[in-house]
């Protein structure tokens, strides 16, 4: 299959599985047990969650769980955790006091319509919400929905994704080596990513001590640190509208990007590379078809 | 023993219990796995987690197990669990964007210290990270442990204290009904201390079906709706400096509190009574008497 072939394939299961999520939760807020006085607050849960974005995390939790022979039932509350986690990630990093971003995926951000203390609570919902989604998972074993939620909480806690902010913010004050740079999008943006494919081994029944569960860390954690770097350079030559979020702000906020240190064509050149290293890991596994193609399709994106 | 008497010993016993969460916590934070760039950031945390506080919370949790034959090992990691949720809902709750204190237990709000961004992420950090606490468990069984992880997340959630802020937001545009005002205290604060209390049943290895299950949860309601109708009279005939925080904040942003329905004197009754209730329920079960006494105490307290 060529490339373009491979591309709409992939394009197709990436919007099935979208759907598929977007249902999910659409059933999950319909079925939420909640007082009648705090209906109208869900609205600004969904207004973040509901629609947008391409779903890259859950589509690698449900993809890898496939591709072991899992039952997606088993991957579905996993995934929706990480997107609802993702979609808190974004909501708080929007806020005036974070990075102050008015628009995210083509839309005013959720403290721009809904206000600040709003946002903050869509925020905190969203991540508290998470854990019970994925802790009701009923097609894991008990053990494997409790270490389950210990990973996400990992990933997502001082150890990664907020750890990650943090040196962020850290940077903004002064300029970062390369290795804090990695050290940087290793947890701000790839260990979510390292998470979403590892709870599809979990949900398949996978154990962490198994070949399958390593071969499917390391190829996340290449195509995590290649999302980072294709991030950086659409930063600087993306297109506004079709990427839908607010450009140029990393030179603006004199951020230390892989611009700092490598010019556009080798930064290129770097995401391929990890792109194609992630592609050898990934193949030692049966059926991994979609997961390269997916590969070749994040390093290859405009938005 | 007289109240003076028992007062006296159950205060021994919340110092020691406070003594032994913190040195866990101090423990949590030494054995922490986490990058030399991130380790500043715990300052965040620790800050408001450490040292403070009455730990009513992680005391019921711990005490209910000890009452029910329980290993106090068991419940340790949920009494941590609700204690860094409840700090996380402190820091956030404090923020310009949401109550604007710059007060909290006697010393400066987070943000006042470490600035809003930094506060948002030690409050983000300590509600994740809660989560990894609870779920790591060693000494319940995993169902058990899901089951914790699922009901911490509902109290704390939308469906709990989430739900509580938005109510308590949208409640300082407009008078509430005493209705509302029930369902907004049973949401805010009452879903977290009868969270604390049940969790307690939870290590203690009690099913959700069990008649002390659900004599505990009752016992934890009143206290819980008990303790915060005594809020409100601290609000405005409490002392600020042993209260330790900024008061009369009710009046001056027009909340609806007990006091818009009752006097002082018909709230102290009211309060009273749910305490008496309260201690009928607990009495059921054996051992209580620590308990009888904490919901005695709660009502009495001057901060």
């Amino acid at each position: 299959m060529s490339s373009l072939q491979s591309f709409e394939a992939l394009e197709l299961k990436l919007q099935k599985n979208s759907d598929i999520l977007e249902s999910a939760f659409v059933d999950y807020f319909e079925n939420k047990n909640i007082e009648k006085g705090v209906a109208p607050f869900l609205a600004t849960e969904k207004y973040s969650l509901l629609g947008g974005g391409k779903r890259i995390r859950p589509f690698l939790a449900n993809e890898v769980c496939s591709m072991l022979g899992g039952d997606i039932n088993a991957s579905m509350p996993f995934a929706m955790a990480v997107e609802m986690i993702h979609t808190y990630s974004l909501i708080h990093d929007d806020l005036p006091c974070m990075d102050d971003d008015d628009m995210r995926r083509g839309k005013p951000s959720n403290h721009k319509v809904f206000g600040e203390a709003y946002a903050l609570l869509a925020g905190d919902a969203l991540l508290t919400n998470a854990f019970a989604v994925a802790a009701s998972n009923k097609y894991t074993d008990a053990r494997a929905t409790a270490r389950a939620v210990e990973l996400i909480a990992e990933a997502a806690g001082d150890a990664g994704m907020i750890g990650g902010q943090f040196i962020d913010l850290e940077g903004e004050m002064r300029r970062l080596s390369l290795e804090e740079l990695l050290m940087l999008h290793s947890h701000k943006t790839g260990k979510m990513i390292e998470l979403s494919a590892v709870l599809g081994c979990l949900a398949a029944g996978y154990s962490e001590e198994s070949d399958e569960f390593k071969c499917v860390r390391t190829y996340a954690q290449k195509i995590g640190l290649a999302f980072q770097v294709v991030d950086d350079i659409l930063d600087v030559e993306g297109d506004e509208a079709t990427v839908g979020k607010t450009l140029k702000s990393d030179a603006e906020n004199q951020k230390t990007t892989f611009l700092s240190f490598f010019d556009i064509e080798k930064a290129k050149r770097y995401a391929q590379s990890l792109t194609q290293e992630a592609k050898i890991e990934i193949s030692k596994i049966d059926n991994s078809e979609t997961l390269c193609a997916l590969a070749e399709y994040l390093v290859t994106r405009n938005k």
